[in-house]
């Protein structure tokens, strides 16, 4: 009855929510969740290795349980390459497992 | 000094937190964490399998740590069970590493 | 592109958040993340095997996420060793896959 699924998280600025919640649905979520947090991390800086900081925001934590992982390899890549070149964010993935595989 | 052990969430609307609460409890639970969040999930509706919806809610996520695996699984087909067939909400399990087991 | 971590969660009373979050960036946290919630769990107390209570309190979790998973499990034992003898509160360990794990 359990199914090996993949579960999606990523912790973002607040203001990156809409366009994650868009990348999650175009790459087959079926249904998320968001929780209000705050947090400390490296923000990159494309201009140089050396010029990463770190700084305290306010971060939205989005999750999403993909029963196809590849799918949820090819969004976690997409949302990296598109958004945390530029912003504070991570992306990570945990192997779960799900009861009613059709949900999701 | 870890030992393997498996984390049980439940994800479901806000009305239903004292039920799923109880069934963690009798199920073998020995703590627990609630957060409020929102997310969008379907809406499984047992009249036909064509019915679903899609729709936004308020959220609780409740997490519990079991020592023991098979009291997790059979806490997570009980709720799914009795009641995800005519609510929305997700369960599913994470393979996890604890300390001091006893408090598990 | 995807790497093995160790996420380390930290649930706890909130007036322990500050030596957490301390404990965590000297244990080689390059981030973290801090959730509000409630919960439930078992007080231990030093003094006896039997003495430990169950209560209701505001917690926070805290989630880093260490490319090192050495590192996770020196915190997680730090962490357990130092605050959780006389403190309510649980540390565990996921297993995760990382992007950009330059960042971790």
């Amino acid at each position: 009855m359990f199914s090996n699924a993949t579960k999606l998280t990523v912790i973002a600025e607040r203001l990156l929510q809409e366009r994650i919640i868009e990348m999650l649905y175009a790459g087959g979520a079926k249904g998320h969740t968001v929780f209000d947090g705050s947090g400390k991390g490296e923000h990159s800086n494309r201009r140089g290795d050396r010029a990463a900081v770190i700084h305290d925001f306010t971060i939205v934590q989005l999750d999403v349980v993909f029963g196809n992982s590849d799918e949820a390899r090819k969004v976690a890549e997409d949302i990296a390459d598109t958004l945390f070149v530029d912003y504070a964010g991570i992306v990570y993935l945990t192997p779960v497992e799900i009861i009613r595989a059709k949900r999701f």
